[in-house]
């Protein structure tokens, strides 16, 4: 196996990557429907966010080490966005968050190297500067060979109450380019006065869900944080590569707890926990209001984000999305969102962005499951 | 010719209707188009304006009778309408408002019955008690065999600034069930403070642009006021029945001045104007919000009035009009026009409804004419 990532300390590692890439997001709704949830959605630049994911890694994993953990719906979608790259799929027979979904990447890359670092990162986030996600990156990786659980914090910019937090302890190992810290703990999504009071102290970092460690690692602490789950999986790492592995994976995995890593083992471990600050503008793209907020850069003169040809008079601040050739005029509108599709169309007041999921269930109990 | 309307006086009288349906409107742009203007979208309840229109006037004057003045690019369309009708069609060559449109079906009309009473009334207007409109149109035309120019105003209702005004006068004949006035002056249309001086104060009436008087009264005003159209009129209605008929109407009709019948007539006459108050509950219809506040009975809890299904969450006083089978979400909006149709889409604040129709003008200034 080739070494891949030169650091800046001149010391080759070999890395793998897995990228969690099962969600099948409705807060993008019309855009996204449950065969094409938000990753798969160019919502903030012109390649889906899953091809940003994968552009993005591919500096600090080669492509055959590359991993991507998806549902059966969106296998053939994923297989056609790999064509002619390495990368191996990993078919989920049912979403079991995060926690199921690691430890089956891991179960794999265990069978190869089993002490070497592995990035674990969601498939659907927004960074703004790669070259700084490969450093920090590449860093945590690194620190992680020492059998520490590394995770990246972002530094809050806002009081945000839709992130989880983590709270920062003492600085950890000898001073270099990248800090590290030990973690004190993760904090669940916080009301508004606790995510303002952590801005005005400091001390605590958005969680932003992406860790490094080795497969040796979170192993280990799957078996001591979550014996049940440590078992289903590894009874299916014993039947990779034999004939049997498609029936096991589909009866031990559906049976798997649904739980986060999150909660399965970050709250948990007595393994090493460290953070490295994140500083390369990241978002996990969590509403049409964010991705308004992303892109300022291509607001008009009035902050309208339009994608496709809008006629507006006297519209301000309006994310407006435009599939096909329909004429879409605004007049003395503003803050609102706008996405039309061929066979769906929402109107929704921009702050209201997080009560998008709510639409296609009721859609559903209305008979219209075609455009969910 | 079959004696039609019976009045409470008992006398019977022959009766002509004029429909005037050459507008192509804009203000209701993207449910209506060049090629389906207003009077031909069903924008008031189920049937179109123009339909709604014909079932009013039917029971004052039949249908051999009643005259529909439509431009070139709307014939196929009246016709069709009118399938199974002896209604007659007259074509205008090019649009050229209403005093030319009025004095052309009065020279049609003078050649058969010159002294009996024609209604003259817009395709496109809505009326909400078509009974008492056909008391009050009935009565006018009766008044109108005296040779007066007969109107019908409406008791404002609000210090409306999109409608001319009648500033009535002394009453006049003796007094019966139908009172008449005299028509003092036509106000063009009032700013707000004058709008509502005029509602504070009483004697002014809103124009309805319905009126009634015979071809012989009409056309001898048309002489005196507007020489030059009027000559042009009647070297048309020389032509009637002839074989050069089309030829002298395309040449001749086209080079009519462009003037309104209130102008050109209304405003000069000095035959006996005579105004009606009509108390049928009226509207020109001008705009998105005047259908919002017509069909406040339509209205549901929240004050939205949907066309077609909608899914509605926190969503409150919008207009929203769907064609086809499209899913269509609203959340936490409020107070927005939203017409959706195959090839175009409209989102407005429905208080900025009078500016809809600058709307089609700027789509193609960019190329969109097919939406226009």
């Amino acid at each position: 196996m080739e070494a891949h990532y030169d650091l800046d300390k001149d010391i080759a590692i070999i890395m793998f990557a897995v990228i969690m890439a099962g969600g099948s997001g409705t807060r993008f709704w019309p855009a996204s429907r449950e065969r094409q949830p938000k990753q798969f959605l160019s919502i903030t630049g012109e390649r889906t966010l899953f091809e940003d994911t994968l552009a993005r890694i591919a500096p600090l994993a080669p492509a055959e080490n590359t991993y991507v953990v998806v549902s059966r719906v969106h296998e053939q979608t994923t297989r056609q966005m790999l064509t002619g790259s390495p990368a191996r799929v990993l078919v989920e027979p049912a979403g079991r968050n995060t926690a199921a979904c690691i430890g089956l990447a891991a179960a794999h890359i265990n069978r190869e190297q089993p002490d070497q670092p592995i990035i674990v990162l969601p498939s659907d986030h927004y960074v703004a500067d790669a070259a700084r996600f490969t450093l920090a990156l590449g860093a945590a990786a690194e620190a992680a060979r020492s059998g520490a659980i590394v995770t990246v914090g972002i530094t809050p910019t806002r009081p945000e109450t839709g992130y989880g937090y983590i709270e920062v302890g003492d600085e950890w190992g000898e001073r270099s380019e990248r800090r590290f810290f030990c973690v004190r703990r993760f904090v669940e999504k916080p009301d508004r006065q606790t995510a303002l009071s952590y801005l005005s102290n400091g001390g605590y970092l958005w969680n932003s869900g992406i860790f490094a460690f080795t497969p040796r690692t979170i192993l280990a602490e799957l078996k001591r944080c979550a014996p049940k789950l440590y078992a289903g999986i590894s009874e299916i790492e014993n039947a990779i590569g034999k004939a049997g592995y498609e029936a096991v994976l589909e009866k031990v995995y559906s049976g798997l707890e649904s739980i986060s890593i999150d909660n399965a083992v970050m709250e948990r471990t007595q393994a090493r926990m460290l953070v490295a600050e994140g500083d390369f503008g990241w978002s996990d793209v969590g509403s049409w209001q964010s991705v308004y907020e992303l892109r300022t850069g291509e607001h008009d003169a009035d902050g309208n984000l339009f994608t496709g040809e809008i006629v507006a008079v006297d519209a301000a601040r309006n994310l407006v999305r435009s599939s096909g050739d329909r004429a879409i005029a605004l007049l003395g509108v503003s803050g609102l969102v706008i996405i039309d599709t061929p066979d769906a169309l929402l109107v929704a007041d921009i702050n209201r962005s997080q009560d998008i999921k709510q639409l296609p269930g009721i859609l559903k109990s209305r008979g219209r499951s075609g455009a969910c």
